[in-house]
Order: structure tokens, then C-alpha cells, then sequence
């Protein structure tokens, strides 16, 4: 049954859609995702996509009847790129969630956009692959958002983020019709990148309904260490050093004090006592050890204390400590992640950036960064139930664009604009350039029907 | 003074530009580029832009007076992107070849369009650091070129292609007006990613002036090992057994017998009496010598022959050697350079339907192959003076690209499209992907004055 409220075109579409479901609690479900944005209203419905003609036929009668969609996948999003509400429904792909193939021979896998990220490393690694872009979020987000967002995660700082690790695309474009983009061989310029272009549009340009994604060798060897210093700004110098040492760790995540206070009483673990800032450091390939003595060298000046994992035990433990980091803040009150980028040489004026905002605002503020790629992720933590996109919080989001700005970096490495950064976006591209693109975006949605107001 | 046949809107810019010339030789050396193709006319003139002013002025006196621009930079182009003609104007941007400044502690280098890709690399090279992008004519191609082109090289086996070291770009459109696309930081999702649209675009969306590189610590140790072959089918099955072997170098090169023999007439080398076909495989890293040793036992049930360079200059000379490859094949006659990609594992039944190609249709193909990549460069070489776009030599490079495609691969890996693959490209693509891409071009282009007739 349609409940009253609901839009005439979105009725029509919902009527006709034999996947579609109008269920309230549905429709709650799949208007909010993890970013903690609330909206003031829910979407009109829901459409459970479970094949790519299921895609093209939720397209089809959106462009009949000028229905406005918000693609959806695992939901993960941290920008608001999927939030919906009255007057919107949401096409969800997270049924679509198969691996169609892994050709270990080629290393790549095809794969349907609901597949979760570390379902595809856990195929991969079975044939001594790996899937490189791992967001923290690798065992609850799906790869049709990652695409969306261009995530990165922690591997990225050697093997670069999701656009490097994409070979090809099937997408279902706002009229119904199919595209592909890209290609299943390495490399490839017959034509513009229109691979590139759908990467890390946020749902604007079409809908994926498939992926070529390349996999990569499984490492032969690697090395963990974890880093302990005085205080953020240190090992902030370190990671620094580590890159001006020419070194090319694979992770390097550091966590600044109250993270690891989070970290700890979610966990039970006792860094915060070790140390008031951690670098978490990987090597690999055949030079593993030797490159990691290279990088404790180079930091060994300034940490406190320094340990090596002993077994692939100890360095999961590491690496997932880092990935519960903010799940361990959720359980402190409502969060909003800031993803700014920097310089890799201005980590540390970052950190202390974040520190004054968090006084002059009021606010707390909890940080980790992929520290090899100068991308930050300061996380306002308010009280359960306080809005973070207005007030303190809002205007510590702010300062942080602004501050990133002021250290020649960017508003967003990878989780997008979304709704959540649509004020500071033309600041950061300049105007011409939001012109532009706003003119690509009407070539491919001239009815402007695809995720409206999120994005460019 | 303008010759009478000029027209009279080329005439108007050129009349208006400081930096014009119309001398014939002028017109007649920015016509042509190195792909083999005469154009039936030259160029109207030529404006030698020396500054960012300069190109302005170039394009809002085109955009005014509808002049038809082809942009050039040091005219390396292997598929004519940059020939011209009667109606046309070429702005030349070779001058504009400075390195502006190079960032030791960020890796990066703000350049030029006219800078020599070895320029970059040798002031890198003194900081330590390497531009990884190596097409094999980095001593004289462009990096305005290299970012029209995607350029690929030796070193893409594992560091990417030119899109993935280029951060940001400073672009004239075509009114004249200037856009930034891109960052300074390794990460950013920031509204589309326009950077990559105007990596490979053949200078069809605007005038490159200014490009952010990013630049990488060199690595720290390198093997080098040659290995020789009975024929070209074993070598590209070697090259698919370090494939399957996960292993990763950062060189893997194949020249099939002709190639030597050309590269041994023309360096004094005696290649060709050691193998049927070479691979030329490099790993560098900390673990250099422990990968190469893993390469090694990989290939040694295959190869007839293994030596390992003992130093840099032995190492250095075996790069030479493939680096001199075309140059060496150019002394034989007119060449006509392919440039297909296919699945990597397809390398050994791309280089049998190659051999087909040359008996069926009765024309000389030398075969050299970025293996790991499965990008080969089939070079079709005729009798000077012969043309490579009729006959025997345009009906072969046709059934290459049949070949490619049945094979599940491209047209071109790295060389473009420009005007002596468009018979194929929407076959390639499809019709929707190649109508897509025309109305981007729109957006950037409405007056389609810049290079007509090439790319998409």
C-alpha cells in the first residue's frame, strides 16, 4: 500500500517495480547512511535491485515519470551521499552482491556492486591476491560505493585508491541504457577516461551494475610495526621523516591520544598508557625487513617506543585496532568525519590546526590519518541525538576546509562531497570548474534525476 | 607576410599574434609528427607560445575569429594527434619548457608543457627521486604530449601510466579562460575527477600550460637480467609465467627477432645471434636481488639464455637498446607504429596472429611488447616514401586492431587515437559511449575549434 504523501511520479514508479517496497521501515532504513546526518524526511520507497534489468527498468520509469533516485549500496557513506527523503526514492543494489568471477591469471575480479569490499579480498586472497583499496569500513561497505566515493584505506598509501584498482565499468546511464567504460587490459586511451569520470562521482552520472576490478599480487613478505610518541605532533615529524626518507611503506596510519583512549576502552587495550600518539607502519614485498629497518631508523629519533609484530597475529591486531577506531568513537556519541587532505609535509601543522579548532569551537575532536597520503580524518564527536550540521559542529567542519585550504590540501580525499560539503565545494574548485562540470552532469542526466543535490 | 592560399580567419589570428609565424619551413616542421603520416597540406602558421599569456591570446584570438587550433608539443605523436593542415593554426608550446620548481619533501614537480620528459627525470634524479612515466622517447617527447597521450613507458609495469602521476593541471580552454583541475595531495574526491578527463584527451578539451607531476623516491636497489629466447612464443610465455608467478618488475620488455636484428644494424650489437626474442626484465626495491631471483627461476625452464647486468652501465645499455627499438627500425624504412593492448595472458597468441598479419598481408612487422602490461607496439616498416595509410599497411594495422579486440583488448595502450585510428575507435567503444564523449567535448569546445578531425 502507497501511504498518502507519497509523490504521484514516485507512485508510479513503485507501482510498476516489482522489486519496489514502501514499507516504512524500509524506506527509514534506506534514507540515512553512517555519516550521521539526519534527514527531515524518509523516501518515498524503495526499489531492491537484484540484476542489472531490475537497474534498468528502476531507470526506465524514473525517466518516464521524473522520478528523482538516490542510488544506494551497503549504505556506509560518510559524506550523506546517500541520505534521501520525501519525494525520492532509493534504488538499492546491496542484493546485488556477487562475485561473477576472479581470473587469477589476468588478476581481476568481475563483480556486482553490492559485493562487500572484504568479501572480495577474502576470494582474492584464497588465489594470493588482494583487492587494494580497503576503507576501515572493508567489512561492511560495498564496491558500487567505494566507486561512487573513490575510496581509499589503508593500503593506498603504496597501491593508490580505488580509481587505480578499477579496470572497467557496466553502468546503467538515467534513461535505462547501458554503458561500458574502460577496459579489461592494463592499460588503455581509446577515447576520454570515462572510467575515471564515473569514479568518485557520487552517484550522479549512472548507476554500476558492474565491475572489472584489478587485483594485485598478495604481498610475499610483510613487516608491522607500531610507533609510540610523546604527542601527535611527533608522530606527525615521523611519518614526515619516513616519506623524506624515500621509504614506501604500504600503511601508515597514525592515531592521535584521545583515538587511542577510544580505541582502548572499546577494546580493551592499553596504547593510550604506551604513548599519546601511534604510527602503525607496514613494508612488503621481498625487501619487507629491510625497508622496515630503514623506516625505524628514521624514527627512532623521535618515539618513545617502538615494537615489531612477532606474527601475522600481532599485525592483524594492529591494523584492526585502526579500523575499529571509529566504530570505538560511535560508542561515545554521534560523529562527524572530516576527511581533509593535506601536503604530506604539513601533517603536523594539521594536527595542530585540528587541536584549536576543537578549543576555539568547543568541540571534541578525535584523529587519524593515512599519514603517507597527508589525508586526515578528524572526527566531532557531540552527545547522542545533537545535530552535527549545525552549531559547534558545523562550524568545526568549517574550519577545517579552511584550514586544509590554508595548508594547499582539500576539503575531501575520499569519502566525497555528498550532502555534508556542498558549501565549501566551489571555494575549493573555483567556479569555471563547477560550470563544467555541472554541464558534464546534464550531459549524462539532463532530466536531473540522479542523486539531485548531492555532489557536484 | 601571409601567403594568398591562407584563410582569412587564420589570417586574422596570426596577424594579431606577437609569437605567429607563417615562414613555410615553420608551417611545414609543426605539420607533421612521427607517426609516418604526411599530411596532403600544412598548417596556415604556427604560434610559438613562450608563456601562459601567450596561449590565452592563441585561444581567444581562435575563439573569436573561429580559427581551427592544433595544439603541438615537441611532435613525437605516434598516431598523428598533432598533424595539421590548410585552415589550420598549430600552437607550438615547446618553448614553454621549463621545470618551475621540484618539491623534494612533497615529490613533485610543477613544470611546463614543452619540458623534455628526461629533463624531468634527470633534476629528479639528483633529489632522488624518479618521474616514472618512460616512454621509450623520453629524450625528446614532451610532457604537454605525455598528458595528451596518457603516455605509458618501461616503468608503468609497476608504476602506472602518465595519469597516475600527474596530481594537477593548469588548462587554457578553448575561449581562452583558465581552469585548474586536480591537487597537490595524493588523495582528493572533490567534485569529478577533471584531471583525468584531460589525461589521454589528445588535446581536445583545452591547452595544457602547467602540470603538477608527482614524483617518486628512486628506487633504492635494481636488478636487471636479460633473457634470451628460440623464438617470440616462448618469451611471451616466460613473460606470463613472472605474471602468474606474482611477481612484480618494474621493467618487463620483449623484442621479437626482427627487432633485434634491426636494433643489432643499427647499435653494433649482437643480440640476434644470442635469441629468437629478448626479455628484458628489471626489480628494484629493497628487495631487489631476492625478486629477480624469484624471476629468474620462473623463466629458466623456458629461456636459452640468462645474464644478469653485473652494474649500472650494463644495465643502463640493455635499456639503450630498447629505447633504440623504433629509432633503429626507422632506418629501414618508413614505420608505422601500432599500438594494441591485450589481456595479459593473450601475449603469446597476440604475437602469432602479429606474424600472421605480416604473411597474409605481405608487409614487415617488428614486434616489441611492454609484456607485463600486455601493450605491444607491432611496427609495420615500408620503403621510404611509402605510404602507411593505404594499402598493405593500413589493411594491416585494421586486422591488428580485429586482432586486439578479439583477444578482449584495445586499439591503442598509449598512443592514442589522433586521426590513424578512428576507423576503429567506435567499434571499440560503441556508439553511445562515442556519442557520451562528443557532447563532453561540446561542453569544453562549443565552437569545435580545437584539434578537429583527431581523438574521439
Amino acid at each position: 500500500m502507497i501511504p498518502a504523501e507519497v509523490n504521484q511520479s514516485s507512485m508510479q514508479l513503485l507501482n510498476a517495480h516489482p522489486q519496489a517496497s514502501t514499507l516504512p521501515e524500509d524506506c527509514k532504513r534506506a534514507s540515512i547512511d553512517r555519516s550521521g546526518y539526519l534527514p527531515d524526511s524518509f523516501a518515498d520507497g524503495v526499489v531492491f535491485a537484484r540484476s542489472t534489468e531490475d537497474v534498468v527498468l528502476a531507470m526506465e520509469l524514473a525517466s518516464e515519470y521524473g522520478v528523482k533516485i538516490v542510488p544506494r549500496g551497503a549504505g556506509t557513506g560518510l559524506a550523506a551521499g546517500a541520505a534521501a527523503r520525501r519525494g525520492e526514492v532509493v534504488l538499492d543494489v546491496s542484493k546485488m552482491n556477487q562475485i561473477l568471477s576472479i581470473d587469477p591469471i589476468e588478476q581481476l575480479a568481475v563483480v556486482q556492486p553490492g559485493v562487500i569490499n572484504a568479501t572480495v579480498n577474502a576470494a582474492a586472497g584464497e588465489l594470493g591476491l588482494f583487492y587494494a583499496p580497503d576503507p576501515a569500513s572493508t567489512a561492511i561497505c560495498s564496491i558500487g560505493g567505494n566507486i561512487a566515493t573513490n575510496a581509499g584505506g589503508m593500503w593506498c598509501a603504496k597501491y593508490g585508491v580505488t580509481r587505480e584498482s578499477v579496470l572497467a565499468l557496466t553502468v546503467v546511464l538515467p534513461d535505462g541504457q547501458l554503458l561500458h567504460t574502460g577496459r579489461r587490459t592494463i592499460k588503455g586511451v581509446a577515447g576520454y577516461d570515462m572510467n575515471a569520470l564515473f569514479i568518485g562521482s557520487e552517484g550522479t552520472l549512472g548507476i554500476v551494475v558492474e565491475a572489472v576490478l584489478r587485483l594485485r599480487p598478495k604481498p610475499i613478505r610483510t613487516a608491522t610495526t607500531v610507533a609510540y610518541f610523546a604527542d601527535q605532533s611527533r608522530a606527525a615529524q615521523a611519518a614526515s621523516a619516513i616519506i623524506s626518507a624515500r621509504l614506501q611503506p604500504s600503511v601508515l596510519e597514525l592515531m592521535d591520544g584521545p583515538t587511542l583512549t577510544a580505541v582502548d576502552g572499546a577494546m580493551g587495550t592499553n596504547h593510550r598508557e604506551l604513548g599519546g600518539a601511534l604510527l602503525l607502519a607496514q613494508t612488503d614485498g621481498f625487501g619487507a625487513e629491510l625497508e622496515m629497518q630503514a623506516l625505524v631508523d628514521a624514527i627512532t629519533p623521535l618515539a618513545t617506543r617502538i615494537s615489531r609484530a612477532e606474527d601475522e597475529a600481532q599485525a592483524e591486531a594492529l591494523m584492526e585496532a585502526r579500523r575499529q577506531a571509529i566504530p570505538s568513537m560511535e560508542k561515545l556519541g554521534t560523529v562527524s568525519i572530516c576527511d581533509i587532505g593535506v601536503p604530506r609535509s604539513k601533517l603536523a601543522q594539521a594536527l595542530a590546526g585540528l587541536a584549536e579548532i576543537g578549543e576555539q569551537r568547543g568541540v571534541r575532536i578525535f584523529t587519524i590519518a593515512h599519514a603517507a597520503d597527508g589525508n586526515l580524518h578528524p572526527v566531532i564527536v557531540v552527545e547522542p541525538g545533537q545535530s552535527i550540521t549545525s552549531g559547534p559542529p558545523k562550524a568545526a567542519l568549517g574550519d577545517m576546509f579552511y584550514l586544509a585550504q590554508r595548508l594547499g590540501g582539500t576539503l575531501t580525499g575520499e569519502h566525497g562531497i555528498g550532502l555534508l560539503k556542498q558549501d565549501w565545494l566551489e571555494e575549493e574548485i573555483g567556479s569555471r570548474s563547477l560550470r563544467l562540470q555541472r554541464s558534464i552532469r546534464q550531459v549524462f542526466d539532463p532530466q536531473e534525476i540522479l542523486n539531485p543535490g548531492k555532489g557536484i
